[in-house]
Parts: structure tokens; sequence; C-alpha cells
């Protein structure tokens, strides 16, 4: 870390309606890692948001008497210059975009999710040019700043990163903590008191092993048909018989791939009785700034938990404390697979154990690859990849092989349809496309 | 070869209504590969037809005037013993299991085929031991034999021999032969001047080159829309524009993956009008039998071209005569991966271009190898490695793992429905799974 | 860990010298590593040694005030019988054994060095079948122990017992602890402040990263031409033109590799002078259990440091605590490859930085593994291998191959000559190969 | 082949005095390949030698009364420009540097030969940028011909040209079709009966299957202790224990690292008899040129076949001629890695079977690599990657790393010295060095 006299910190898309928790964490870890300045930048169209939560920050920080200066911006490398940590929660295309992701894929017999599936892949190709050009900023201002990004599809963001930039980047998601915190309420243990192994990649991970005290729990977990849920996903039980087979526990991700049928319908269900998962966000969200618009809150209302999301901004406050204080503690990422998984490529992005050091995070090679997942793994990544590769030259040949090649699309057919009007619906966030 | 004056053959299910096919193919090669003795054994259920092709083909060897011995046998020990290539062409629970293949599914909303998805899975159960018994007489009493499978799943049927015996065996598709020959057409040349190359495995390949008198024709043929088919798959055409973004020409049995929803609807409308494919052959088979019977026929009749599996025999014969006479010709067989495949376990079987040797085929490695169809490779093969072991073992829960792994079944709900109906009916031939 | 009471070691080769050392780790560890019983086990030949050793033992613990059970057995069985931790220092042949290992080869031209060259290659011959009847021991009287060999060549020792056991088994050696240390004195911070990333295997070994309070120090320890050197190798110095280019930090044992003709020609001057290494540690030795003897001493004496293999016993101690406490910190360990190295077997045996968990230790992927070492690296791995298989097949084609791939050694004439002089001096220690 | 009417074919280093040898090949088998243009090219340094020799190849092609064009220029990009097949038969330096490269590593105890160990690696650096200048040439002026290349080190050279060109090229050397030639002779049969398999890089390998009419006749080979041997090596016999217990046999070159002392005492010896070899070609060339001067020489005389390097022509005609007309024969040469060595970089250069088609070489994946070889094979191809790179970069360390690691070099400190003598003596070649 250059800034000896404390951190710099950028939080791109800082009108969001999370920041009071990213920022509550920076509070309360103010001891481990003290914040000199706290950058909160977002776009022209976000000016409204952005000064409404990022006042409410500003008093956070006031009511526990630290010296961390909130600055608020429109200007992104003004916010980027010399920072030590830049993280994104940025949403190309605004709600709105997510609605068509989830709408246009269920009116084709699609699973219509923001992360999976064809909604997921068209966030990317919107999101993917944006973060490079973030990433450009980055290398030009702040060469040694760690980019710490938890926009979705995270994995495929990641991996794009890496592949098209210098910069030195982790990708992060709330659902390895979770499972985590999970473990340990189950029996009843801190959280440092359990170890569970995660094989996979983003939103597509089983869990292979799951330590408590040093002591393997994992047969008793699938015995008992036991797993795990979060907010945004709706709570279904998994065959007992299927998990002892499978002898992990896939995450709740999962299910649109081992239940696709039942989700699907539960899907269009919804759709018709409540509008699609981003009909329900956005009026959450307006309840929120309607809350933060009071002067008189100073700490994060307890109603954002309701947003989903839990514990991204813990995960990610951890992440960089253990950076900056060398903790080499093991944190669950998105990093580059080197040679972990020897069946995918080595600048694939995946998410695993790490242990976290001052240098960044190392993988560490998880004990038991179960066989039969290797080939859905290896699937959806192919997509990814794809999918990448499609964002950043704007084939349509490419976008409709990693349409097709997806295990969620039923068919060529269907691929072809959706991607076209994907594609136009998305056309003005697009423009790789039509050049 | 250690037949000096000769070479042994042994055809295990002799009685097949193949068998003439073969037998016309023995003959026209005598020149290149004497054969002192042919020996067509079959088991008791199949005495009669066995009796009625192996006349027919003491006939047919008699009217060419060839000194080749016949032999017709329920003792399969003797026909193994000491010889130099042992065929298989065996239906293990004959065409009413094959019917049960094709119909169980289908009732599920799941492609119902002999070789692919569900019923291709419930084949391998039944014969993999089988083929394995197979071997072990093998083993004991012709050591040095050559194992010429094109059982289906051939793949899967190839991949078990070589990981539980010591038989040296190599796997036979008509599929290749037949592109092969229509690109020698296509152009009007011999099919020596054509040369395609194929990725992928059995009955899961994309031609990614075909070379024409040395030249790249792949292109021309993409852009005309160009393919291929078979007997035994209806015959739709593929996207234009999808072939073109895959710079691959997909084999017929790559429609069930990717055309999924059309090929099931045809599937079940061709199941109400005329019964499944087995319902066919039956009607077919029955025709051939009593043609067969006419003591006046000494050829192989015309009509059993129309039996489907054109070529099956003319590879046969072509790869026993390129290792009996070292001719180091390029043929397309199904053996083990070794490195061929980096992201494929080296004991996988697949389906590649090999140079035929007296020692064997080698594997040459594919020029290039699209990444865009590497997941769905990897996701059918770990269901042929789960079905090899669950055939083995008779483990339902590996079998579980097999059925929900395969990207034609929909959701863990329907594998688990289907496996117990399934299991059920193939109760009898499946006694691993009932101890 | 079964044992809530307290634990159970069992320390083979208790009789050693090195005893009070790790009886003194043992005592200053208590608080964290609770030991009920200390059992120290010799063989009938150092009845005398383990007595006087056991007895200081016993006083040291007595002096320490703890509840630590010693028993001094000659009985294998009952020491390792439901042991928690077994450690290995044994030294089959004794020091006389060792003096043949580094005088024949000096005679031959080659360097004479116990663990390295024809040297360790003879002392893993008599070795390796010894270990793996401890193995049998502990598969079957203690299968969940850990072992933890120190006894050298500890890299070819632990992948003998990884491939032909199933005991859980972690090789040690003092070499990464020692720079680990020297690193920390350089900059003056505690040894939780560095982190070397070490590269490589057992006794062959490069430092490719210097961290120390996370920031990277290696080039400007390269460009200081600094390295470290320890007590029984001598200290040239390193050309410094050659480790810049290098870049990285070789172990002191590399000097036999990088350096061959000076040390040979050190080697056996000092052989003139004082006789071998052996003969030196002979000396050392014997006023060793002199002062043992002593029943006023009731401490480990600092004389014993002049012993060499400094730290080993802390390494030991460490790990053992940390595995005991689900420590998770990081320590260099010879564990699997795995996947770590794509160039070398997944089963041989690599140095490594591992986090050390309950479940012992999970190995991290070094972040650059300089090209320009691999050559070398994979050619000693290789002798090791086919020294292991030569070990349990007593296969004198083998041993020769062994002999004559280590780079050590001139020529096939000279590995001939060597190997049957080395085999005939070693006749009663090697029966295998003198069925 | 572009060329409808006859080919073009240009031959850099065409003033060599192997060019009577490739003239005559090209001669034997125009009726398998017309040549209708033969441009033989040299630089002005070689303007007399080229005339002389380029005559005599008129004469012969005049005498066997053929319609091929035989061209002389010191034009290179003339010579090239749109050719089929470019041959390099070039000597950077002329056979004073190869003197240079002989001589000066003995002075220092090293073997001194011009494509193994210091010496080559100097053939190298002085090589390398020439070649890759020819291939800025062919990219510009002839992108759709192949390089033939047999300069040596033809496996370094080789491997520079795919590393940084975009140059089809194979590398080519005399050594695998001797070993054919051999082994027909040793059993009567004809070359095409034979088919030996060769696990190796080029001038390091090891043949380990020698079939012969189908047959495997390695174990008699290897009892016979018989083994093949060259003109421009010493014919050393080798241990038979060890080649037994090696299990395949080692090409002469590899003398150099069996027996190093044997042959470096044998080096030595003839230096101050006869002078290095390259003393002794230099006698050899002098009377070829003479003889090639008598203009009623009209065809390749006997003479020539003591040069050494016998059948380099007959393999280069032999590869164009399969080439030429889609053959598919099997054929040993030098190409790219790819998955064929999973312990050596993807584009790494081989020696290895292949089948030649018309679109190149396929490599034929060896049935078995022995382990004991691949150390010293990682060993010599780790020393052949950083010879490119120092070639390329003109980096002194990384000389020096490829000096220090090449298993012949005995120390830093011979390395060093020996580098520093070695780039004085070819300053006026290495400019990459002395900028």
């Amino acid at each position: 870390m250059t800034q000896q006299q404390g951190l710099k910190i950028a939080v791109i898309g800082g009108g969001s309606s999370y920041t009071p928790e990213i920022v509550e964490g920076f509070i309360k870890h103010y001891d481990q890692m003290p914040i000199r300045e706290l950058w909160l930048v977002d776009i022209e169209e976000g000016k409204h948001k952005l000064e409404i939560v990022g006042n409410l920050a500003k008093r956070m920080v006031e009511e526990a008497g630290l010296p961390m200066q909130v600055n608020l911006t429109l200007n992104r490398r003004e916010a980027i210059a010399g920072a030590d940590f830049v993280t994104t929660q940025i949403r190309v295309g605004l709600l709105e975009a997510r609605k068509r992701d989830e709408h246009i894929p269920i009116q084709h017999g699609v699973i219509g999710q923001e992360t999976t599936g064809p909604g997921g892949m068209f966030k990317a190709l919107r999101t993917v040019p944006i973060i490079l050009d973030i990433c450009k900023d980055i290398e030009e201002l702040a060469p040694n700043a760690w980019l710490l990004n938890f926009t979705n599809p995270a994995g495929i963001v990641t991996e794009a990163v890496a592949k098209h930039s210098k910069v030195k980047s982790i990708g992060l998601c709330n659902s390895p903590i979770n499972f985590q915190k999970f473990l340990a309420q189950q029996y009843d243990v801190s959280e440092q008191d359990v170890l569970p192994e995660f094989v996979g990649i983003n939103h597509l991970h089983w869990v292979t092993s799951a330590l408590v005290k040093g002591e393997e729990k994992l047969d008793e977990l699938l015995d008992g048909g036991t797993t795990y849920t979060a907010k945004n996903v709706p709570t279904f039980g998994w065959s007992v018989p299927f998990l002892q087979s499978l002898r992990s526990i896939p995450t709740y991700y999962l299910k649109y791939f081992y239940m696709t049928d039942v989700m699907f319908a539960e899907m269009k269900e919804a759709l018709e009785k409540n509008g699609t998962r981003a009909d329900v966000v956005s009026r959450v969200e307006k309840e929120l700034f309607e809350l933060y618009q009071d002067v008189n809150l100073k700490v994060k209302p307890k109603q954002l938990e309701q947003r989903g999301g839990a514990y991204y901004s813990e995960a990610a406050v951890k992440l960089m404390t253990s950076i900056y204080n060398d903790t080499r503690d093991i944190q669950t990422l998105n990093v580059m697979n080197g040679n972990i998984y020897d069946f995918l490529p080595q600048d694939a992005s995946i998410e695993v154990n790490c242990v976290v050091t001052a240098q960044g995070p190392i993988p560490l090679p998880p004990q038991h690859v179960p066989n039969h997942v290797k080939g859905l793994l290896h699937a959806v990544k192919v997509y990814e990849e794809l999918t990448i590769e499609a964002a950043i030259t704007g084939d349509r040949g490419i976008a409709l092989q990693a349409m097709v090649h997806h295990p969620l699309v039923p068919s060529v057919d269907v691929a072809e349809k959706l991607l076209d009007e994907m594609l136009e619906a998305n056309k003005s966030y697009l423009p790789q496309f039509f050049k």
C-alpha cells in the first residue's frame, strides 16, 4: 500500500442503494484499515441518487466520529486517481435493462435471470465494455490499485478484466460468505471455525467439503438433505437421494440447471403475479431511497437487508482488510484458474478458496473435484468465454455460439430468436453489435 | 498375425441380419486378407436366425468359390479360441429392449434414441457386462486378437473394454465413412482423395476440416449450408447462420442436442404413426429373414441396404485389412484419448482420425478443436464415464448422476423418474442393480 | 484428533542425538498442543543410545513440570498404536553407511553427499523399505495418524510413502524455515512478517519471491548477491550476475549442481583433511552422548546446535501444532504435486508453501515458476522416481537408469561402476537387490 | 500448390557443397514432382561457389533431359517470390565460425560440437536472426510456401521460426532416415516395411519401437547391443546392460550426454591430430569444389557421400513430394509439440513421426514415452528455449541461463567464462549482443 497516511477508496456506482452497507463496513473496520478518502462516483443519470446516498454516507461517518473524507463526484478519473482500492457496483441500463433480461427469455420458455442464462449473457454484453473502460482509467491513474468487482455476472466480468487489461482485479460474490455463515450457525460455532471448500465458478459452484472445527461434516449435511438458501432465489428443497449421490452441496443458482422445469414454472407464475425480480427490486429501491433522504438517519437502515445481496459489503471489506494487513486468511474469491482445474483454460475465472496476502489472493487447489460436475462446469465456462469474446468484438456469430452452447438454451432455433430479440431490445447499450 | 495360413475371425452375434454384409466384405477383400475360418456365434435364443443367416453365408462363400470355412456355433469359446479378429454385433435384450429405450423417455418428454440420451444409457448398462464377459474369453483364448466393436453405444462400450480388460479393442461407427463418401461424391473424386477431420466422440463429432485433393473445402460447404444425413435419423436442415458461426459440420446425432425441440416433436409424431424406430426395424428384419431363407439366394440381397447402418461392414473389413497389411492409411476410429484432448481423461474413448498400422491405430491430433464445442463434448463424456461406472458397479446413485448430467435430461426430477422406470423395465438384463 | 484428553506421539528413531531438540519443542508448545504420551522407539542396536537420550527427555519433562508421559521402547508397534503423530528420524546403516555414501562417489570423481547424488540414492534404497514397513504398522494400528517424515532424502521418502501406502504423510526439511529466519533477521522483522515463495522439490528449490511485510524484496536481495547458508554445506558465494539473471535464490544444495567443480574439489580436500561429513558428525555425536549422560543435565544442551539440522524440530512441532489447532498458517512442506507443476507427475513429491489445516496441508500454487529451472527440476525428479522404483523392486536395471539420469553422474560408464561398488558395499541393507 | 504448371523451389545457400545431392533428388523424383523453376541463391561471399555448383546443377538437369529451369542469383527476394518450397542450408560465419564453436568449448573442458552444447548454442545465436530475416521475405513474397529447414541446430531454428514468424515451416534431419535405412538393411526388407518410433527432439531422440513388417524388433536389437552410427560421429559401442535397461536405442548424438567423458577425450585427441571436424570438412569441401568445376561432370560425384549428412536431400525431396501429392506417408520431422508431450510447452519443436498430407505434417503421438528420459529431454528443451530468447533479444543474462542450464556445461563458473569468450569471438555475427 502506497498510502501510508491512510487509504483512498473509489466506489464506482456509488449512488447504489447498497452503498450504506459498504460504508458501514468501512466504519466498523476503520481500526484495521484506516480510510482517508472515500470517493463515491456515479454517472450523470445517477446524480440524484448519488446525492441522497452520499449524504447519508457523510452523516454515517460523522456519527462514527472518524476522520474519513467522503467525496461525491461525477468525475470518474478524479475518483480513481491514486486510489488503493476501486470497487464497482454498476448496473448498465439500470433496472429497466434487468427487466428485459428477465422478461424476454421467459417469453421464449427459457429461464430469465439476471446472471444465469440469456439474461446474464446480455448483462455481460452491456457491462464488459464499460468495466474495461474503467480499467483503462485505473491502468493510467492508479496502476497499483486493486479492482474489487462485484458487478454481475461477476465471473465473466472478472475474466474479461484479466484477459483484456493489466489491472489487478478480484471478483466477489456473497454466496460463499453466506454458506460460511450458514455452516457456522448450523453448528453454533464462530465463522473462523468453519472451512467449506467450493468447487466451480461464480454462481455455479458445489461445496465439496465442510469442515467444522477441523472435522468433515459434509456427509452429515447431505444425509440430512440440508441446504442453504438466499433471499433472491426461490427456496425449493433438493432431492435428498440426488444430493447423496452428488456428494456435494450445490449453490442455489444450480437450481436453474438441476431443476430447470420447476424453476421456470415458478418464475413464470411469479412474473404473472409480481412482475420479474427487477420489478420487485424497483419497489424496494424506491422505498430505500425515501428512507435515505431522511436527514435524521445516520446509520444503515435495517430495511436494506431485504434488498438481497446480503453480506456483499462484508465480503468486500474483509478482502480489502486482508490485503492491507497481509492477513493470509482464507476467503472464497473469483480469480484466474492457472493450473487449479486442468480441464479449464488457465485464464478462466474460477470461484475458489484463496489465501489472501498483501500481494493478493493465492488460490487453494480443491482437495477433490467430483468428476460428474466437470462437464456442466466446462459447458458454462465455454459460454462465458464466448460471451466475453462477443462483448469485445460485437460479433453476432460468436454471440450466437455463446447462446446456443449455454446449457439452459434448448435449441439453436430458440437461441437465434432470443438473440435477435434481445440484441434489438438492448440496442442502445450495445453499440459494438450495431456498427 | 499369428495365422500364416490365413486368418480366423469370430463374429459374435453372427445371427444378426447384418451378417450377409460383412460376409460380402470378407469375400470381396479375400485377396488382401485371406480368411481361413469364419465363425458365426450366437446365443441359444438366436439359434434359428443364426442357422438361416449362417446358411446364406455358406452359400455366398461357395458361390464365390473361396476356400473359406464358415462355422456356426452356440459355443462362444470355441469361436474365439485362437481368433485373429473378433467382432461384436450384439443386441442385449433384442429389439424389445430397444423399443423400451425409445418409448419410455418420450413419455417423459425426453429424446428416446437407442444410442443418445437415456435410451443409449440403458443400452450401455445392459451391454457393457456382456461385452466384458466376452473379453474374459478373449483374454484367455485369443490374447493377441483384436476386438472390433460396433455394438452401440460404441464409444461407451469401447471405453469400458479399455478400462476393464486387457483386450486390444477398437470401436467402429459407420458415420465417419458415410461422411467421407458424401464428400467424395459431392466433389466427384475418389474416396482416397478426401480427408475430413473429425473432432469429438462417438455419435457426437464435428467435422472441422474437409480436404478434397489437399484443398480445404469446409468454408464452401458451410456457406452452402450443406450437410449430410443418414437413413436412421430424420433429415432436417441446419440453420445456415448457425453452421457458419460454428465453423464445422455437426454429425446428424448432434441434432438431438442442437435441435432438441424439433427432434422430439418429430419423434413423438413418428411414434404415434409408425411406432418407434425399433418397431420399423422389427418389420424390416422380419422381411429380411424371409429372404435369407431362400436357398436360391447366394449373394447379399439389395434389401439389406434399407436396414440402416450402411457401410458398417465396409468400415470393419477395411480396418481388418489395414491391420493385417500394415497399410498405414487414415481411418476414423474409436480409441483412447491419451493426450489428444487435454480437457478429457486420458482413458476416455474418442472418435478420431487414426493411422492404422500392424500394431493398431495411432490417433492423429486434430489441427483445430473449436473452443465452443468443448463444454458439450466434456458434458457427454462425463455422462459416458458415469454410465460405465454404473454398469460395472450397479450403483443407483452413480446411475442417477449419469442420467442427471446428460445434457438432454431436463431436471433431476425427470431423471429420477426415468431412472426408476427404466431400471424396472430392464430388470431381467440388469442383475447388477438388483442384488 | 481423536485424543481429546491429549495427544500420543511416537518418535521412531527416538535414540537419535536430535531427540532433546524435539522434546524441548514439545515442552515449549505444551499450551497449544498438550501431549499425554510421548513414545521414543528405537531398534535393538540403538538401545543404549535410546536409554541415554530417553532419560534426558524424562528429566527435561520433569524439570518443566508437565504431565507428559515419556515411554522408551524397542517395540515399534506398541509405540505406534493409537498415535496421533508419528515422526521418523532414522538412519538405516547408521553413520557407517553414510560414510560409504560420501566416500565411494568421491573416489569416482562424483559429488559424495548424503542426500544429493549417488549417496542420496543409496540412502533412499536402504531407507524406503524400512519406512514402508513402518507405514504398514501405522495403517494397521493408527490409521488416522499423521506421519511426519524428516528422514532423508525426505522428498523421495515422502513420495514413496504416498505411492505405496495409505498413510497420511508429510515430508519436512529445515531448509525453508532457515531461509525464513534469515529473511526475517535480514530485515529485522518477525518471522510472521516474511513470506518467501519456494519453487522446487526437497533439497532442490529456488526462492522466487521474498515478501517482507507484504513488499517484494527479491530484486534487492539478488542485486546485493545476498544468499543464505547452513552449517552442513560449505559457504561459497554465488556469482552475482548469475543470480541476477536467474531471478531467484537457489538453495545451498543447488551448489552441488551449479558449482559442481568447486564443490567437488572442496569435498575432496575436506575428505583428506577431516574425513567425510559423516566422520565429523560421528565425533560430534560421541561428544553429545557423553553430555546427555550427565544426570544433572535437564535441558537441551547448547552444543546440540552445532550438530546441524537447525530448526528441524521447530519445523516439526510447528506443523503438528498447526494441524492440531487448524491454524491455517503457511508452512513449506513436502507434499504431493497434484496440479501444482504441470510438467511433473501428479504423484511427485514437491516442496511448496502450504496452508496447514486440521485436515493437513493444502499446497499453494507458486505465483511464478521460472522456465529456466524446469529442466533441472524435472531431471532430478525423474531420478527420484526411478530410485523409488528401484528401492521397491530391487531391479538393477532401474537402479542403473536412476544413476545414469542423475545430473551429477557424468557418464554411463561411471554410473555402472559406482552402482556395482555401492550395491556391494550396501549388500546387507539391500536384500531386495540380492534375491 | 498454386503452381499448376510445375513448382518453383528456392534453395537458400545454394552454393553449398550439398547442392548436387538435392538436385539429383529433384531429377530422380521429377515424375512425382515436376519442378519448373529451381532457384539457387547465395550471398555475395558465396558467389564463386554458387557459380561452380550452379553450373554443375545445370549440367545435371540437361543430362537428364528435363524441362527444369535452373537459376543462380544473389537476390534472395527474386528467388523466394512465388516459391512453393524454400529450403535453407546456410552456415552463418562459414566453416571458420564452426571451427570456433568446436575449439573454444574443448579448451574449457566442454564438448565442442556444432549442434550440441555451447557450439550449437552459438551456431543458433548466429543463425536464428538470419533465418527470421528470410522468413520476413517469405511472409511477404511467398506466403503459401513451405519452408523446409535443415540448417542446424534444426530443432532450435524450426522452433524460432514457429514462434516468431507466420511462415509454415518444417525442420529436417537425416538421422531418422538413416535409422530407417539401417533397420531395413538389418532385416533385409524394403524401407516401407519398417516403422521405427522416435521419442524426443532434434539430435536428442530415442528409438522406442522398431517395427519390421509389423513386428516389434526392439528387444531383439537391444539384446544384441545393436546400434547405428553416422559418419560425423565417432562410433563407440554403447554398454549393453545400459541399453537393455533403457529399453530404447539412443541417437548417436546422445553419446555426448551418456558418454561425455569418453567423447570429450576422443574429441580432444582428434583435435590434436586432425583439427576439429570443421577442419576435416574444410578439406573435403575443397576437394569437392575442385571436382564440381570439371565441365565433364554431369552427375553427382560419388565423393560427396563422404561429406557426411547422408540422405539429407533424400529426406527433403521425400517431404516435398509427399506434400505435393498428399501422400499421407509417415516421415520423422521437426514440428510443434502441441499436446504430444504434456511436459513440454505446446510451442516447443519436437522430432516425431508425422503423417504428411497436402496441408503439411500431422504428428503421431508416440505409443510409449520412457519416463527415465523425460528429465534430460526437458532440460535440453529449456536450454533451446532460452537460446532462442537470447538470439532474439541479445540479452546476456538469458544467454548465461541457457549456457548454465545446458546439461553438458559443468558449472556456472565455466558457463560464464565460455559465454564471454564465445560472444567475443562471434562479435561480428552477433550485433544483437553488442548494441
